[in-house]
C-alpha cells in the first residue's frame, strides 16, 4: 500500500530526488543468512546514471549505507534500514521551471492531489525512487540463490530481437551498454540511441525477463495470483504502459486447441504457453514475461507549456536527459520480480502446517 | 492479499465452483448510500452462463442473496456479507476426470501446491469466483454515480476492431451478444465463435475498458499507482495474459516528441498517450486499458495428459464448454474497475486533512 | 483492519443481530488438515444463549454451515465461508426503542458516526458477532493440536477466585454452568447472577487464560508483540475493558528484584511473572493472562434516556437480558486466543528460510 | 504488522540500540501541513536518557535528521523518512557478557526465534526504538490540532496518585522530573525512584492518559475498536504489562446499574465510566486509560544466568541503568495515542462519501 510493496518481505520507501536522500526499511527479511553488501552495490551500479554514453550523464554515485538488520554479515531478522544520500541536488538547474508543469510528467498531477509539489525536480515521482528497489532486490536475490532472474532488452524503438528467450545467451547480456543479449541487435540499438540522444529526443522500448529453477506451488489464489503480482509490481516502474506474460497478447489471436501445454509424464509440460504459471501459480516451467516502456518526457527541446496559474509558457529543455530507459531498468525489472518472487516464497510457507 | 483486493473498500470472497456455494464480504463500503440491488443482480445477469448461443450453455441463475450491511435499502457501514448459491453441481459429470490434471488448468498446481485438490470441477480456480467480483463492482458502480466506467469486446481471434475508442458509440455494446459496439465487426465474431465452438474448440480475445469523468488525483505513488492497481485486478481474472493503458505497448516503438501530451490552459491535454494517468495518478482526462484473453483450456476434444500418479492417460472433453470468454468478461472488468476506483476515491480523502 | 483479524489466518467477518444472518471468510487456513465439524459445533454451543438458567434465555441454535475450503473432511487452503443463519429475529420486540439511543450501549455512537443505524437491535455491535470467531477459533484449535487454550471465569463481581492457575484443575471449569474451575467459588457465583439476574441488573467479571504447550519463539517485534496481539484481541470482545499478563498490574507495584525470572540449565524460568512472553516472544513457558468485562449494558428496568432528536425519554427494559456475560465468554477468550496463536505459528515460519 | 503501526499513517521503523541508528518511515500523512521540527525536538527531548537524576545517565543526544516528505516546511503526501543516529555505541561494555542471557530480557527469546542475536546490547529489544515513536507520535500531534493528549505518572511501585483526572491540574505534568501532577505525590516518588537507583535495583509503575476534545466517531468495529488501537500501541511498549480504559478492571466488579452512563441532552453523558468510548467507537467525551509498567529487568547486581550453552554463570550488572521507566515513558504513551488517534481520524474519514 501507498510505498510498501511485499506482505512478508516488505519493501517501505521514502526519497525525493532532490532532498537529503532516499532509502526505505526492509522489514519481514528472513533471519541468520549471509548477505554480500558488496553485491548489493554492484547491482546499484548497474543501475546508477552516467555508466555509459547512452544514459543519462547525471554524476550521482548511488552509495548505500546499512542501518539496521544485518550483524556480522548477516541479516538478523529486523528491519533492515538504509540509506543513499543525494549527492547531486543541483536545485537551481530547476528553478527557471519551478511553477511549470512539464508535459506528460507527474507535475500536475501531484500539485493538484497534495496542494503542493516539490518544484525542485522530479521529487518523489522521479525513477531515482527505483534505486531503493534495486537494493530490496539485491538482498531478495541472495535469500533465493537458486532462481536465475534474467532481464534483457528486448527492443528499442522499432529495433526488436524477435527471438525467443531459449535461443538467447542470457550470459551476453551484460557484454554491452544496452544490455541486449545479440550483440548485433545490440549495436544497432546503441546506434539507434545515440541518434536520438542527439536529437534531444527520448525512445521506448521493452524489456523481456525470465525466471528459471522456480519451485512448484508459488503465487495464491485469487488476488495474488503470481503473475498479478509480477504485473503489480513492473507497472509500477516509472514509463511502464504494458505487461504480458507468457503468451501475452498473442495469446488473444490464438485457438484453445493451439494453446495447450500438454503434459509429460514427469509434469513438465511440452510447451510452456502457459510462461509457467497456471490458475496463477507457479508449474515449475520457466516464467518469462515482457514489460513495455514509454519513451520518457524530459526532452531538450523547446516546448510549450502551462504553469500553476494556467498561463501558457514556454519551456526550455536543457542539462542532461536519458534518451532511453530501457537499459537502466534491466536490473530494476529484475529487483521487482526478486522481491515478488521472495515474498511468495515466504507466504508459500504458511499455506500447508 | 490471497482472497482479498481493496485497501478501504475490500472485497473478500469465498467459493468453489462445486461446493455449497461462492460470496464474499465487502468491507469498508461506505455508509448511508442508497443501494438498488435489482441493479446488482443485472449485473450478474450479465455475466451468467448460458445467456446467449455463444457462451457456456451451463444454467446457473446466478441469485445473490445479501446478508448483512444494508438495512431499509442503504448501507449501514458495516460489512456487506452476500452469498450466491450453487444450484448446478453435477459432481458426476467431472468424476471421470477425478484423478486427472487437465492440460493448462490448475489442477496440477493446485494439488502440488496444497497437498490436497478438491476434484469436482475447477473449484477455486474455476471463473465461477468472477460472479462475487461483480456483486462487489455493482456496488461500487452506484458508489460512483458520475464515473462512467464502459468495457467492450475489441478482439476475438484475429477478428480486430481497430478503432479508437472516441470513434465507437459504447452506448451500443449491449445491442449485441458478443458486447462489441460495431455492429458489423460484431456480427463476424459471432461467427467466428459458432465457428469455434462447433469444433468444440475455443479462441482468445480482448477486452477494453474506458472510464469518464474520473476526478483529478485518484491513485498514490509509489505502489499504488492508479494503472498498477488497475493492471492487478485485471491480470487476476481467469486466463488473462495481459494488461496495457494508454499507448500501451505501442508506446515503446515511439519517440518522446511524439508521445508528449500537451496541456491546454485549462489543465486538460491535447492529446492523451498517458492514458489518463500521470506518474500513476488520474489527471482527468480518460482512462482506458485493454486485457488480453487467452483462449480458455476446456475443449471438446480428446486429449493426452497425465493423472496425480504421473501415469499417461487419454482425457474425454465432454459436456458444456466456453468457446469465447471475451464477451462475458466484460461486466468483470467493469466491476474490478469499479471496485480499484472507489477504493482510490475513498484513499485519497485521507491524503488531506 | 476493520472487520478482519490475523494476518495469514485471517478471519473477516460480516452480520448484525437482526439480519439474515451472521458468517465469515477464513482466509489463509493451511492445507490439508482434517477438520472436526462436529467439534466446531460444540465450541458454539458453548456459546450460545440460554444454555444455563444463568444466561440469557434467548433461543437461538447457532448452526453453523460451512460453504467452502473444506473438502472430504480437510481443509484445501482455499477460503473457508461460513453461515450462521438468524433464526429469532423478533424485530417488534424492538420497535418501542427505535428512535431511543440506550445508555452505555453503540446506539449514539453508531448513528453519529454513520449516519444511519439499524436499531433493530445491537446490529453489527451486539456480541451475536462473536460467534463468528468461535467458529473460526475452533478452527483454529484443530490446527494447534499440541497447545492447550483453556480459559476460565475468575470473579463476579467481587466474588473472586484468587488463586494461581497451577493451583487449579483447569478440567473442571466445564463442571459448573459458571465455568469456574472451584466448585465452591463457582456455586457462590451461580447465586449472585441469580440474585443479580433476579433484579434486573447485570454484574461485571473477569477471565482467566491459560496457554501451554506453546513453542518458543511466537510473536513478531516491535508491532506484532505476542502480548500485544492477544491484548487487542480481547480488547475486541464486547464489554471489555482491560487486560493484562504475565505479573499485570501488579508488576507496577514491584522490584527489579523480585520480578526477575531466572533461568534453570534448560532454558526454563524459575519463575514466571513474564508471562510466557519476553519482548513480545513466547519463551515457552505457560501464558496466562487476565480479562476483565464490564457489567453489560442491558437492564431490565426503566431508565431516563435521550432519542436521535435529543429529547428526553422513557425507556422500559423488557425481555431477555443477560445477567453476567463471563460464563459465556469463555469459549469466545479461548477462541480469540487460538486465532492469534495460530497467525503467530504461521507468521514464524516465513522468519527463517 | 512486524514493524508498521497505523492503517493510513502509518509508520515502519528500525533499528538496534548499537547500530549505525535507528529511524523510521512515516507513510500516509496528509499533505501540506506546517510542521514545527522544532517541536518535534522538544518531543525527543522529553524521552531522551540524562535528561534528570531519575532516569538512566546514558548520554544520547537523540538529534532526529529528516531526510524526506517535507519541503519548505510542510508535509508533501509523501513518504517522511527520519534518521537517529546513535552516537553512544560502547560496545565493549557489553562484550562481557556476549554469550549470556540475560534474565527477564528478551536475550534468550530472540535467539531462539531468529538463530541470531545482536549481543551488543538490547538490540531490537531495547526501548531505544521507542524514540522513532516519539518522532511520529509529535507529527501526528501537530496534525491534531484540536486534541489534547496528556499523559503522566500515575504511580510508581505502592506510591500512587489516586485521584482522578478531572481533580488534577494536567498543566503540571512536566514541572517535576517525575512527570506526576501532583507535586507533592511527585516528591515520594522521586525519593522512591532514587533510593532505588542507590540499591541498583528498578521498580515498576502506572502511566495514565486522557485525550480531549475528541471527536465524535472515531474507531472502526469490529477489530479496529479505538480501545483495541490504544491498548495494542500501548502493549507495544517494553515492559507494559497490563491496559485498561474507563473504569478498567474496576468494571469487574461493578454493577450494570452502577456503571451506566446516562445521557444528557445534548448527547454528552452524566458520568464516563465508559472512558469516551461506546462500541469501540468515540462519543465525544474524554477517553483516558492506565497503563501498567513492570520493574525493567536490568539490575546493577550479580546475578546467576545461562550461557547460549546452556552453561550457569555469574552475570555482573555494571554501568548505567534506568530505575524507574515511566517518566521517560509519559511521552511515548502520548507519541502512540497520537498515532492512534490520528489514523482513526485519517481511516474515519472513508466511512462516508
Amino acid at each position: 500500500m501507498l510505498n510498501s510493496i511485499g506482505h512478508i518481505f516488505k519493501l517501505t520507501t521514502f526519497g525525493e530526488s532532490h532532498g537529503a536522500g532516499i532509502g526505505g526499511v526492509i522489514d519481514g527479511c528472513p533471519a541468520n543468512v549471509p548477505l554480500d553488501l558488496g553485491k548489493i552495490q554492484e547491482e546499484l551500479n548497474r543501475r546508477k546514471p552516467g555508466q555509459s554514453k547512452i544514459v543519462t550523464q547525471r554524476k550521482e554515485p548511488d552509495e548505500v549505507e546499512f542501518l539496521s538488520g544485518i550483524f556480522e554479515g548477516k541479516t538478523t531478522g529486523t528491519p533492515i534500514g538504509f540509506l543513499i544520500r543525494n549527492t547531486n541536488q543541483k536545485t537551481k538547474d530547476y528553478g527557471h521551471n519551478q511553477d511549470v508543469y512539464r508535459p506528460s510528467h507527474a507535475d500536475f498531477t501531484y500539485d493538484k492531489k497534495y496542494g503542493i509539489r516539490d518544484h525542485r525536480g522530479g521529487g518523489r515521482s522521479s525513477a531515482r525512487e527505483t534505486a531503493n528497489w534495486v537494493v530490496a532486490g539485491a538482498v531478495a536475490k541472495q535469500l533465493l540463490p537458486e532462481m536465475q532472474i534474467q532481464a534483457y532488452v528486448s527492443s528499442v524503438g522499432e529495433i526488436a530481437l524477435n527471438k525467443d528467450y531459449q535461443s538467447l545467451n542470457l550470459a551476453q547480456t551484460e557484454s554491452n551498454i544496452v544490455r541486449c543479449p545479440d550483440a548485433e541487435i545490440a549495436e544497432q540499438m546503441i546506434e539507434k540511441i545515440q541518434e536520438v540522444r542527439k536529437a534531444g529526443d527520448t525512445i521506448g522500448g521493452t524489456v523481456s525477463c525470465v525466471i528459471k529453477n522456480v519451485p512448484i506451488g508459488l503465487g495464491e489464489p485469487v488476488f495474488d495470483k503470481l503473475h498479478a503480482r509480477l504485473g503489480h509490481a513492473m507497472l509500477s516502474i516509472n514509463a511502464v504502459k504494458g505487461f504480458e506474460y507468457g503468451s501475452g497478447f498473442g495469446a488473444s489471436k490464438m485457438l484453445g486447441s493451439e494453446h495447450n501445454d500438454l503434459f509429460t509424464p514427469d509434469g513438465k509440460t511440452k510447451t510452456n504457453f502457459s510462461g509457467g504459471i497456471q490458475g496463477g501459480i507457479s508449474n515449475g516451467m520457466d516464467i518469462y514475461f515482457n514489460v513495455a516502456f514509454k519513451p520518457v518526457a524530459t526532452l531538450i527541446q523547446t516546448q510549450p507549456t502551462i504553469n500553476s496559474k494556467g498561463e501558457e509558457v514556454l519551456m526550455m529543455g536543457k542539462g542532461r536527459h536519458d534518451p532511453c530507459v530501457v537499459p537502466r531498468a534491466v536490473p530494476i525489472v529484475e529487483a521487482l520480480a526478486a522481491i515478488v518472487m521472495l515474498d511468495s516464497v515466504l507466504l508459500n510457507k504458511t499455506r500447508t502446517l
